[in-house]
């Protein structure tokens, strides 16, 4: 018997979702519509595709540790330096380094409840303590944050949009935060779902970057830019906090396929623009349909919409899966009652509420 | 400021060789080729290339987190159950997967040294000493490793053939070795290059994997495979030991494209053979023209070489590197006077000869 790390003791396997084919097959079904990992549903756009056919001869060969060309891309598009950088298999990956760096035995680390489990789970990997602040109004409560903060407080994680919730706070909360907090804790400000919200009031914190040394942007191509396969995201913060976390990145962590399709997407806006048009007419459209059925819902800045249902999810989560529709249960995200739903296209839209009345009824 | 972990000031972050294409740029060279990496030199089975193609309107969906399909087909040909099977973004990954999981702070882990520098970082991340026992006779030192065993020692990192040597442990090394080591410590088989062994004297660690539970082999598709830059490998252990390192791998660590990949790469036993044909081929040839040219070698059992110049080895790398040839120099491996030469074809060989002379001369 070999002892494990006692905080390992704790830490439980992500059991992933079926398979579609798999779905397909247990329920015969010739049609499966996943709308459970906020995907977008326009796939991705056709020159990323391009540019995996066309790095097909590089195979063989090992990724470019220093993913320099996308690097280059978008440094010149966000106005930062190189070293401002820092590129993961999916942002998820970056909130991993962050707690390798920072958060020790013992450590606490602050979010709210409930939002993106990989918080927790990254920081109680490395014994940390994970101090949970419940939502507000499903939204952060960053006064409860304030409040929370220790002197063994490091990090502070923010998904702004909260996922699952889709709720933000503002450019004023956020300044009004920042201020608030001590220096030497680091503020993860992680806005997957950012590039889908044409609102003024959402901050636009790459603008305060350098007035606060202590904060990360985390970012993904996974969401609206359509990438979720390939495991890219990046980090954005002063050089010298980059330059920690590139000390526990692995040498190769992002693939070839995955840079040369995150550089030729980056270049795209075309795709961009109809990605996040399409998810701004299907949420309207979604907003009447749930007025329309009586279903309460909470309004949305992302690429997903929680729907009130106020019965045993898992039942018509799984009643829905056997008519061929996936989306996530609220009693597997902290939030019993509710269905957290990505938005698809209008026609998997309509199917999806079809069903849903159908189980309801 | 933010303080780090203490175990983070002493890593230094990976320095990544340029792109092949700025390397071009900087010498002026219409060709440049790379026998630095121990990549195959034939690249990946066009059927990989297929699976890649084919899985092009996946790219939005997030992968398979259980690789079922890849980790069934695998599980039948080893004749493992699956839950003996953990897949990582390259084996690599999985050693920083056995550091997080068994390795806390003040704990011990031993290896031998030079070695793959992966296993000494990824034991100091996690605040453990790494315990480095030179190589004998360019070979691992059991016995050495087995003397340097502590109450605090909790993992053993064996590459086998180990890089950059190319040295193995045999069959009845390993077993006389793995009576000895205490059976609540780790052993780690890193066979990253086993594949292209088809000597008897190297070990069948699978068939003795049910005698020593306390052993798991690592194994990649990044060598004799050829998909380097997919990073996809694996771990064979007893399923208690893959289910604690599941609980700390990332819910979708291995691409979609290299899962495909590599299911595809696993059939085609054609291009596999190929590449090891085309191995044995260059390796024999490499050792007569090593022996014409009066250059000393140690014999491989890998996909690279290492050859004795007995000067200063970065001069030789940098002169090689402007007439377009890039190999690993021995002072970046901790064997300063040679040279570690991936394996390439015979063109590329023969051009590598050609102008090492002219340096040498």
């Amino acid at each position: 018997m070999i002892n494990c790390r006692q905080s390992i003791e704790s830490l439980r396997p992500y059991i992933p979702g079926k398979p579609i084919n798999d779905v397909k097959q247990e329920y015969g079904l010739s049609q499966v519509i996943k709308l459970a990992s906020n995907e977008n549903p326009l796939g991705c756009s056709d020159k990323a595709k391009e540019a995996i056919v066309n790095a097909l001869d590089e195979v063989g060969i090992y990724p470019d540790g220093n993913a320099s060309y996308l690097r280059k891309a978008l440094s010149k598009e966000l106005n930062v330096t190189e070293e401002q950088l820092i590129f993961g298999a999916g942002s998820d990956e970056i909130i991993t380094f962050i707690t390798q760096v920072y958060v020790g035995e013992g450590d606490e680390a602050i979010t709210c409840t409930p939002s993106f489990p990989r918080y927790a789970s990254a920081v109680k990997l490395m014994g940390g303590h994970i101090i949970e602040v419940p939502l507000k109004n499903y939204t952060f409560d960053l006064n409860g944050i304030v409040n929370a903060i220790t002197d063994k407080t490091k990090v502070i994680f923010i998904a702004n949009p909260n996922n699952p919730t889709g709720t933000i706070i503002t450019k004023e909360e956020q300044l009004d935060f920042l201020k608030k907090v001590p220096k030497n804790i680091l503020v993860v400000m992680d806005e997957a779902y950012s590039e889908y919200i044409t609102d003024d009031i959402f901050p636009d914190t790459l603008s305060i970057l350098k007035d606060y040394p202590n904060l990360i942007i985390l970012k993904t191509f996974s969401k609206a830019y359509g990438l979720a396969s390939l495991r890219v995201g990046y980090g954005i913060a002063k050089e010298s906090i980059i330059e920690l976390l590139n000390r526990v990145r692995g040498p190769f962590n992002v693939t070839t396929l995955a840079q040369n399709a995150a550089l030729a997407s980056l270049k795209d806006k075309d795709f961009l623009k109809q990605s996040i048009e399409l998810n701004t007419t299907i949420k309207e459209w979604t907003y009447e349909k749930c007025d329309a059925l009586g279903l309460d819902y909470i309004p949305t800045f992302g690429n997903f919409i929680m729907i009130h249902i106020g019965v045993d999810t898992l039942e018509v989560f799984q009643q829905l899966q056997s008519k061929g529709i996936i989306v996530r249960p609220g009693c597997f995200l902290g939030l019993e009652g509710w269905l957290r739903v990505t938005l698809g296209t209008q026609e998997q839209m309509a199917l999806f509420f079809e069903k849903l009345t159908d189980i309801l009824n």
